[in-house]
């Protein structure tokens, strides 16, 4: 039985974030059972003490809490509801906890299944990207039941500064789709503040300063500016991601009946953007593809 | 000769940002002559001590600086290069400063005029609102020539708190158009993920002190957020100004041929919201209007 604290944890997917991620547990001394599609990327791990797993079921024997953080819905879906999944192998009174950033929906379909065989469920996406994983300075956005979440905290608070609890099951998966609706557009107003000065003729670089502090600073304005203003468009958070994630919002919002025109505007520049082969490169350089839209070069102005 | 430190200006505008702008000089110790459409609207500043004056050109005859702030562009046309404009009875060598958000082209078209008649002339914009108005913090933003800006910085700075030179003539209302851009897309941002937030039930408090702090975090977020939650969407910054200065940068971005399809949008989702009767009401109105559009309330949900 696993109804005391944590002690095993099976992880499943060792990408840029599950990786490190997984990382900060062995260092905290839990006993780790780790898979991954791709072997090759859990080695480090394994050199490290998590023993190797070649299925989902298996990383999921034993364990009082199973971790899964993997791509896309349909391979939260196939690791956790699939043949091999952690469902079939999991065992009762453990916890499973999807840090996928992906579909509210599912996150509920996941929770009634193992509410079905007495596991509990979390939906635990983050927020902070790769540095964030690595620093162990995420947000973690939860949602699920009060008494699952207590015992998961721990664990939690080794991957991240932030844990919250926002609601019941899909709520940390709608709190992260909040979360991405906001920058969405926001990244589009410093894109398009950003082109427009530089078009001006303006210094960039002293408009960034005078209007960061003001009504139109953001996160995404002090971070990603001056990256933009070196030329520098690495990831960050990379484009083909974040359509992932506005592709869930819009298909959310449109199943809640709630029209978001600036989401769905978005998502179209971002499509733009990865058609221009900028698919790996951080979320900011929507102000290439934007500069591209007007046969525009963003390295040709001043400052 | 004014070429020696600004003692007597001229003010043309008091109202709700010119009154109190204008009061701190009169505090600082300037010799104010002033005048305003609505002659009403100066009386307070007349009582303390100001020089009433029926015209633009009354109040600017002598000034060592004249500073105008009124409401769209062709106002300012009408106060500075009309029949009883300043131009028409400003002394060599004083400044002219325009602190309404206006047109670019128009600023550079008032400097040539003015350096026509050996007058300086600058284009100085201002963000922060009738609360940075009152509390002389705003952000003023400056475009024209290094002379004539430090000649008329003191006087700025008795009205904000950071005062930068731009570039030339025009560049602090490009600045200030950046400035409206970014934050136009980004109240679309913050208003659709506030929405999207409650309609999926969750406790938009928790999620504003969640996203808040990370890569979703904006100025915007922070502060009409909470308000929003309160119901309370007093201005702050008027719709039906913001829609003007949209429509300035539009124009502006269309001459450059620069296209900006999130401002395009924004600036249709404030028609929309000023169409809904809301046009007086501050920027982050856009959330009911955005709910109208799926005939969903905002106040009907929790949290």
């Amino acid at each position: 039985m696993a109804e005391d604290g944590v002690k095993t944890i099976g992880w499943v997917g060792t990408g840029v974030m599950g990786a490190p991620m997984c990382g900060h547990l062995l260092d905290a001394g839990y006993e780790v059972r780790v898979t991954n599609r791709t072997q090759q990327r859990a080695l480090a791990l394994v050199e490290r003490g998590a023993k190797w797993c070649s299925t989902p079921a298996e990383a999921a024997r034993g364990a009082d809490m199973v971790v899964t953080i993997v791509g896309y819905p349909a391979d939260v879906r196939e690791v956790t509801l699939g043949p091999d999944g952690v469902l079939g192998a999991v065992q009762r009174g453990a916890i499973v906890a999807d840090m996928t950033t992906s579909e509210p929906q599912l996150a509920k379909e996941i929770f009634e299944a193992a509410a079905g065989q007495g596991v509990g469920s979390l939906d635990a996406p983050v927020s902070g990207g790769d540095v964030g994983a690595r620093n162990a300075t995420l947000v973690v956005m939860a949602g699920g039941r009060e008494q699952d979440f207590e015992r998961a905290l721990p664990v939690f608070e080794r991957l991240g500064k932030t844990v919250t609890l926002e609601g019941g099951p899909g709520a940390g998966q709608h709190t992260k789709m909040a979360n991405q609706i906001a920058i969405a557009s926001g990244m589009i107003g410093v894109c398009e503040a950003l082109f427009y000065a530089r078009r001006a003729d303006l210094d960039v670089a002293k408009v960034i300063e005078t209007i960061a502090p003001g009504a139109a600073g953001s996160w995404s304005l002090s971070n990603y500016g001056p990256r933009a203003l070196r030329g520098d468009f690495e990831p960050g958070f990379k484009v083909d991601h974040f359509i992932k994630d506005l592709g869930i919002a819009l298909a959310e919002a449109r199943r809640m009946k709630l029209a978001l025109p600036g989401l769905a505007l978005a998502e179209q520049l971002y499509v733009a953007t990865s058609a221009r082969g900028l698919g790996q490169k951080g979320t900011h350089s929507l102000l290439l593809a934007l500069g591209e839209l007007s046969g525009a070069s963003w390295g040709a102005g001043p400052g």
